[in-house]
């Protein structure tokens, strides 16, 4: 793994989380990157979302610093908003940069006040530490739930010379498409127009995190960045652009199938493919409809070939379908064919059902050009024991 | 309990079941009842839900007789079509009555054949050991993964006499409004002219089934049926017929919380309140988002009063308000104010979660007249278990 040039990182332990483990975490790119930002939907919003757009808004998309904590959502608080700007301010006066240019991110509890104290007090420190090596520190300080860190990177050639895409991401749990990531990072050191870079950011999140799903619930502090800070100084022209997008994609991508497999509780990823149905909207239905249903997700964690409850998924999603034109394959054992039960050996496919990466893929025999694809997790006693006992 | 006149009842065991335990039940009516239905919205429809439409419309809505199995959903099966209409024959043969009027039902796993001779083979058996009194062997023989009976009575007094309606309902897992039951049957005794029946129907399925989730998925063979055989010889009339609509909306509410209180792995009944919404549309989002909400329901089964997630599952339901506007209860004690923490103590509170039954109360302080009431339970690792191996 090879780091773009021009990011520096830091993480420390800030007090915010009861468990003494880093907490907060700074990202700090010289000179500030271009930014593309996608939020959360969901009506409530945190404070530092709502701060981070108006920053973003400000400084015409260049970030400085991302100024990340874990532990606290810092949502639904009576001090959020100036719990938020505080600390931003903060590190600009560390870093000698404009407030805009600083964003915020926090994820963990709604609902709990944050002590601004314990940010203002740590981000003058945590500028200090500032290190190009410190990219996982970073990946590890944001993580909640999650069991491990989930980081990618790409390099692509151009003519200019190489240029890297590197990325981190937490989420676990309330994980659902639009938006569907709870905090990702993607930097790279391309020169990059804005224009190129929300292309390259649609375009990825369309394959990544919109595509990916563990529980249906959606956070109110989801923030996926794209930063491109252009310190290698190669600005990829034509087909290069075209390499670099693909490069960005696959870095969310990977990004996104890490979280799924590391869903609250999950033993295995799973990956649900939608073919041949007519309309890429239905197909998403589908897909999605699938991918949610915890009878599905159950009968993946038992290893039970269930298609019955796929199919009947397919059947609520809201897409309109003739039940004899669907094949349904599992770990690429066809099991329904037709709507109808496929002849299959029961042993041997609960054997490859045990894989930790299961592939359920609905196929509508019509073969319109529809298609969608999903990642999600198995749903396992796990999910239960985090998700009942997460405040206290 | 007083049984409405002119209904009998009786259960078997046709070997449907690998677990010897009765499978295969049948209610009858003399004379033929009136019949009002609604059925699974799912695309995918099981070959008894198909054959039951044809036979209330060949019938105009008259029922001799309900034949129900449990163990296999006679669903995505070649031979599906057959094998309903055969039993139906056979049943109608026994009993001396159409074949279109009898009702067939089947719920169980999806996709398996099912031996029509195990059906045939009982039907004049069963027929012979009809009586009024075997109701609850009904009620038992058509539960899968439910762990208890669920039953309701309701009496109405008229001016010529009595009037008995009572119900009984199967439903555990694969719950979700529209249409939200497995199977449910409601009997009374009335003189009831159709659109009324009609009518009775709608606003009591309004009020129980369609506001029921368990898992947001939805069967492929719901089944609620509505019969009145008017073996009272007593037409309620004016008020009379409003308190009889009441009765039957009330053993259908009943019918509708033993399903959530008995949901696949539950320990609480969860009744989730909002009101004071812009709109009734606007109101059932935030309910049903609520009640679907996997991180709600965990936390409840936890005993955990984290509100966070409640306004979280509000924000993301699509309904349009401001947080600042929202005020949540639970157990009628206020956790968030103007969606802010709200004062109170968390130990007393979590004492008070762990009741079998379970407020929670979102209200829209601006008062509008927008209001939906959910029924769904906690989730917990006995979902998981109950779902991971429920084929083999």
């Amino acid at each position: 793994m090879k780091f773009p040039i021009g990011y520096t990182y830091a993480a420390t332990y800030a007090g915010i989380r009861q468990q003494k483990r880093n907490d907060l975490a700074l990202i700090v790119s010289t000179p500030p990157a271009r930014a593309a930002a996608v939020f959360t939907r969901n009506m409530i919003q945190a404070a530092p979302v709502r701060l981070a757009r108006k920053h973003l808004a400000a400084s015409k998309g260049r970030v400085a610093a991302v100024l990340i904590n874990a532990g606290n959502a810092n949502c639904a608080t009576r001090t959020g908003d100036r719990v938020a700007l505080l600390s931003s301010r903060t590190m600009a006066k560390a870093l000698g940069c404009r407030v805009e240019n600083v964003l915020p991110c926090s994820t963990g509890v709604i609902g709990v006040e944050l002590d601004p104290g314990l940010l203002t007090h740590s981000d003058a420190p945590l500028a200090a530490k500032l290190s190009p090596e410190a990219f996982e520190d970073v990946a590890n300080a944001i993580l909640t739930t999650d069991t491990r860190q989930k980081i990618a990177w790409e390099e692509v050639t151009c003519k200019g010379g190489p240029i890297q895409v590197v990325g981190m991401t937490k989420g676990s749990g309330m994980i659902q498409p639009n938006m569907a990531t709870m905090l990702a990072f993607v930097m790279t050191d391309a020169v990059v127009k804005r224009a190129d870079l929300n292309r390259m950011l649609t375009r990825g999140v369309e394959r990544s995190f919109h595509s990916l799903t563990v529980d249906g619930d959606t956070s109110t502090n989801d923030t996926l960045l794209l930063l491109a800070n252009g310190a290698s100084n190669v600005k990829p022209r034509g087909k290069e652009r075209d390499l670099l997008a693909e490069a960005v994609a696959r870095v969310m991508e990977r990004l996104a199938q890490q979280i799924a497999a590391d869903g609250e509780g999950a033993r295995k990823l799973i990956i649900v493919r939608t073919t041949g149905f007519r309309t890429k909207k239905e197909a998403s239905r589908i897909g999605r409809a699938v991918a949610n249903s915890p009878l599905v997700k159950t009968a993946i964690a038992g290893s039970d070939p269930n298609w019955g409850r796929i199919l009947a998924a397919a059947g609520y999603s809201g897409a309109i379908f003739d039940p004899s034109d669907i094949d349904i394959a599992l770990q690429q054992t066809s099991v329904c064919r037709k709507g109808l039960a496929a002849d299959y050996d029961e042993a041997t496919l609960k054997a490859k059902l045990d894989a930790a990466e299961v592939d359920i893929d609905i196929v509508h025999r019509r073969g319109g050009k529809g298609q969608a694809r999903f990642f999600t997790c198995d749903l396992t006693e796990g999910y239960i024991q985090i998700n009942g006992s997460y405040r206290t």
